[in-house]
């Protein structure tokens, strides 16, 4: 009966979640501003990823972002000395992904006025930022080479949310036992439609990539 | 208000299993069974780590092993076949950990007759397995070189819960920023009494001080 319990709140608290992240998205995309959700496993190299593809896009694109993590600054700092760009660090208090009411908090306290893309660094975790929809325009994830090509076997429900999984630190591949073909195939047993971009964000290999689909889904959702 | 309500279950959830936790320990250790509970991000290399143990441990120690996982079986079949043990998986229904009674279930389906160490192969993730109390006598958590030596900051409940951080994949510590004594300086600052082992689970390097460690526990246990 206890197990019945908890159920309910979690089905209400998702309920719940999806009414305020469809509100903010149509909130988002009235005043032309496209969220990305980025997710990940923890050390995947979400940071060093959005430092290149800002420094390619911040021309075109007026970019802000959001770093959530349990705790520390480090992301957030470093993406402002590498870019230049607005970027705030969010403090979950513990809490292990963001919903769409932290997203909104998060929001509030950026200057929105002249911004056309927000990306939010979710919490580093594969399985719970998945359950919840945090209200932005699309979900991306970066799936790094040591982390293994089984993941998508793992981690079904973080692999059928994203439209988009970046492959990173492919240069190490050779290290590894990570096989590209098996890991594309995998990804598209749980979601045929996702795009697939393999990266290096360290040489900076293919992460043009990855700016120009990013470009690409900022300029659709404005027009 | 509504804040707090989620808040208030949370809490609720957290006293009842933190009881049937003691609970479940109580009985492993009357009954002569150390249960570790191990944990880390996806793609750390535990069931490599895993399998290298055992097989240096079971001549010495009757062990069998839980692997808990959202779907798939392949790191269960892994164990099997390459150490001969008991071993089954347990698959979490979507949930992003284990709690005490989801671990009594998976123990309920082990023969423990002639048992002296289980190892539980907790869900990949470093954020909400550290709030939960499975019951283990011990947790213990690895982080692999390619995640980055500044997790400890960023997740800092999971490396202060654990009496042993492992760091595996140190082989490719040339191709990654990874400062170790770095890492050991911030796990220090979450967590003074942590033991820290640097090793190889592919090559093997390290791994007999892992098993000495986890040895030495099942012995002291027992006694």
């Amino acid at each position: 009966m206890e197990q019945i319990k908890i159920i309910e709140i979690k089905k209400s608290v998702f309920a719940e979640n999806d009414k305020d992240a469809d509100a903010l998205r149509q909130e988002l995309k009235s005043r032309g501003v496209f969220l990305l959700n980025l997710m990940s496993a923890p050390g995947s190299g979400k940071t060093t990823t959005l430092i290149k593809t800002i420094n390619l896009l911040k021309d075109m694109l007026r970019i802000a972002v959001m770093e959530a993590d349990i705790d520390s600054d480090v992301d957030a700092v470093k993406i402002k000395e590498a870019t230049g760009i607005q970027s705030i660090q969010l403090h979950t208090g513990g809490m292990c992904h963001l919903d769409a009411e932290m997203t909104r908090q998060g929001l509030d306290n950026l200057d929105l006025k002249d911004v056309d893309l927000v990306i939010l660094e979710n919490v580093g975790n594969l399985v719970c930022p998945a359950e919840f929809d945090t209200g932005s325009a699309c979900n991306a994830m970066i799936l790094s080479v040591p982390e293994g090509h089984d993941k998508p076997l793992k981690y079904p429900l973080m692999f059928s949310v994203c439209d988009l999984v970046v492959i990173n630190k492919m240069d190490v591949a050779p290290y590894f036992d990570f096989d590209l073909d098996k890991c594309k195939e995998y990804i598209h047993m749980r979601n045929p439609k996702a795009r697939v971009i393999p990266i290096c964000a360290k040489t900076g290999e293919g992460v043009e990539s990855f700016a120009e689909w990013l470009q690409k889904q900022v300029i659709d959702w404005k027009n």
